[in-house]
């Protein structure tokens, strides 16, 4: 794991500090074990490092006026939305105040002919897209997780559909950020496109709050396809099916999720959801568009397989069935671990250009062979993105070491490969030191920009940069 | 105009500076007044302001040598592609040194598989699609002019295929940057998607060489659609065909090109062009898919437009007629200036949420009606972008008063709207006041990344923002 000796000193909650933000939130701020527990320990293997406060925010004017406090007593201010990271993005590894932003969790406007929606931070994607339901439109970013939008754009979150309709780095429109001084910004706008000045937007996407508290989320939108259409194909080797993604993705098909899933996520899958698919490096397919067109895609995708070793395409065009074969695809963290009762996982991903998939799965695979590491993989491979879980217990040091010595080898072939250290997980601070090596020069500009907005280094420390 | 007096005072050219630019580069560093003049002069309206001299770059280390050498003098720097910028992005506002890129012409790597390739930044767009050529591959931005794709990304171009396609935004994958001090950074990668830290790539795109020099660009490629048609249709009022764009974008009819032309545009664009089309409210459609997508998207189109008072669906299906069909469409900022010989134009865009598009247009246009001025427009409809150019004598400040006025208001209403002072021209010297404006309190940020990474204000000062 990465060190935390290089994060800024550990601070202390003053009783001035902590009178401070009891004046200005009463109960809604807490220094309670379990509270602070709660809040330190995302859903990763990562130790907690449990905040000294949790300041429950309902307003962008109060995120503005904790981190106010906050800065004055040079507390360090943590983000929280619903915990689901996976790099241990919450910890509080420094101490410090959390704010905790699942209260402010009203959609603030929805605009169906503009195809936008404006919503508070602690929004959770599912809770928008049942709020959406009678408009016809959807918003279709999906990491798995129920995540709030505002944990997502700081993460830069992508999932299953990202292949069609982009990650958070396409879809935020504009954004309100909190800056380390208190200062309340909005970046963008509601302009499909603007050629008006830096990309603020963008760069506070995936910022992880290490530049600002993003309180408020101007999203896209799309209308829900006519027709949608899910099917599941098994291979004969891993090999066949990522060479099919390599050649949709080449031939164009305007695929809505292209998902792999290798034999061992397969019999986890089956065992964990009570399913009987082949036990077989398989392909869960979607198509949206129009009746004719989900069609021609579909025949088009099941051509490729079919020349790949694909044995067989079992549709499903009911939503019931799509929900369920979906919903099995959602599960496979949980069902991984399940292989092994009692134990943690150690997710990780990582993306790389399209024509170096198969080498970078087979090689990543092989070492998992010689290990016997237990590491069922899935892969949003559309985009080039693989995940493996290490299944794991976390109290063995033999196993966490083993753990670490393949993820960074894995980790550096993809960056052999032109790839990156995280497709979509993020760095927090479990993949600082892969951050590093990856950007190279670039990685002292991230942190020159860190320092202008943040100068005291209160915003989340110890996270994707070093200063 | 602009007032250029905060910009930094002048610098003088010193003859040690002369003598360390001339030793790097020999001839290719240029103090002679026609070529200090070509460099200090857009495509537009805006006032030239030659730079001291101009070096001719041919590697970004040597990019880097020039910057260090005017670094230590404290010359300002400004990089130049082609100079088909439209808002003074160019200008040599406090002198120094331009750098021109065009002989950094050289195509790097093609990879088909990847669907990506990497230029370097004096590469324009038709000489990179014609290296394409033979690998069924295109690169679709295409602002119109024949710019640098240095240039472009620079300037976070877009153009007539935005709206399926996206901006420069959305298809640079990563860069080779050189810093004010001479640093050259790699920026991105070549995965499609990344969560590794911050997103400096979408930093340096739109930054206009304020914040570095763009010397290697890697961008996404598409497969040559298997089918494309193009059709013309025009419409009883404006307000038709708007209204077209607009429920065709909310139908989700994965349009390649919805462009407007008014009917000032459309006489304009016959006079040139030499064509007889119907003098009103015109859209220029493109449709790519495979032969029965772009079947399904037309007649899907077709028919929106026919319930909005579309008079006639005029196909081009060869690629020889589409060829003149858009060829008259990009002529359209010559057709405009050809109304009335030896005027210049004035050319301004905005961009606003594509449902108060109808109304931002028509109060744009009765302004115009009620000021005399000429202003075709042209419109870039369903991204909610639409341009102007005011046609002037720009030695006749009455005129250019004017279109001040009418320019201050169109933005203004643009801004009232949700929308941006600058859907894809950029701010140069002549936005800098409405960026002021539409960014608020972000503005000020932009200024401390400015001076982060630049501190001594060298890089393209007096552009985008104030510091």
């Amino acid at each position: 794991m990465t060190a935390i000796a290089t994060t800024r000193p550990r601070a202390a909650l003053t009783e001035e500090a902590r009178a401070e933000l009891t004046a200005l939130l009463g109960e809604r701020f807490s220094t309670s074990g379990p509270v602070r527990d709660h809040h330190g320990k995302d859903e990763s293997y990562h130790a907690a490092f449990p905040p000294d406060g949790v300041a429950f925010a309902q307003t962008t004017e109060e995120v503005s006026a904790i981190v106010t406090i906050c800065a004055k007593h040079d507390l360090p201010i943590i983000p929280f939305g619903t915990g689901t990271s996976l790099e241990g993005g919450i910890a509080a590894v420094s101490g410090g105040i959390t704010i905790d932003l699942s209260g402010m969790n009203a959609i603030l406007r929805v605009s169906p002919e503009d195809l936008d929606v404006t919503v508070q931070a602690g929004v959770t994607r599912k809770r928008l897209n049942e709020h959406l339901r009678d408009t016809g439109l959807f918003f279709p970013i999906d990491p798995g997780a129920d995540a709030s939008l505002g944990g997502m754009t700081a993460t830069r979150a992508s999932g299953t559909n990202a292949v069609r309709y982009g990650t958070m780095r396409e879809n935020v429109l504009g954004l309100t950020v909190v800056l380390a001084d208190g200062r309340i910004i909005k970046t963008g706008g509601r302009a499909r496109k603007s050629a008006a000045g830096y990309d603020l937007t963008r760069l506070f996407v995936g910022s992880e709050g290490t530049l600002g508290i993003v309180t408020e989320v101007t999203l896209k939108l799309y209308g829900i396809p006519e027709a949608v259409s899910s099917a599941v194909c098994a291979f004969n080797d891993i090999h066949g099916a990522v060479n099919t993604v390599i050649q949709t993705i080449q031939t164009g098909i305007p695929i809505a999720r292209i998902e792999l899933l290798d034999e061992v996520q397969m019999d986890a899958v089956n065992k964990y959801s009570k399913l009987d698919y082949a036990v077989a490096p398989t392909l869960f397919f979607e198509f949206h568009g129009t009746e004719a067109g989900v069609k021609e895609q579909a025949e088009m995708a099941a051509a490729i397989a079919l020349e790949h070793g694909g044995v067989e395409f079992a549709w499903a065009t009911r939503a019931e069935d799509r929900s369920k074969l979906w919903q099995a695809r959602h599960d496979g963290y949980y069902a991984a671990l399940a292989l092994r009762p009692g134990s943690k996982g150690w997710p990780t991903d990582v993306c790389v250009p399209i024509s170096r998939l198969a080498d970078c799965i087979l090689e990543t695979k092989k070492d998992l062979a010689e290990s016997n590491m237990l590491a069922p993989m899935v892969g949003h491979v559309g985009d080039g993105n693989f995940h493996l879980v290490y299944v794991i217990d976390p109290d063995k040091p033999e196993e966490m070491a083993e753990a670490q010595r393949l993820n960074d080898k894995m980790v550096a072939r993809a960056l052999a490969m032109g790839g990156t250290c995280t497709g979509e997980h993020g760095i927090g601070y479990g993949k600082m030191a892969f951050l590093e090596q990856e950007a190279g020069d670039a990685y002292a500009v991230m942190g020159e920009i860190k320092l202008a907005l943040d100068p005291k280094n209160i915003m989340n420390p110890g996270k994707v940069v070093r200063v």
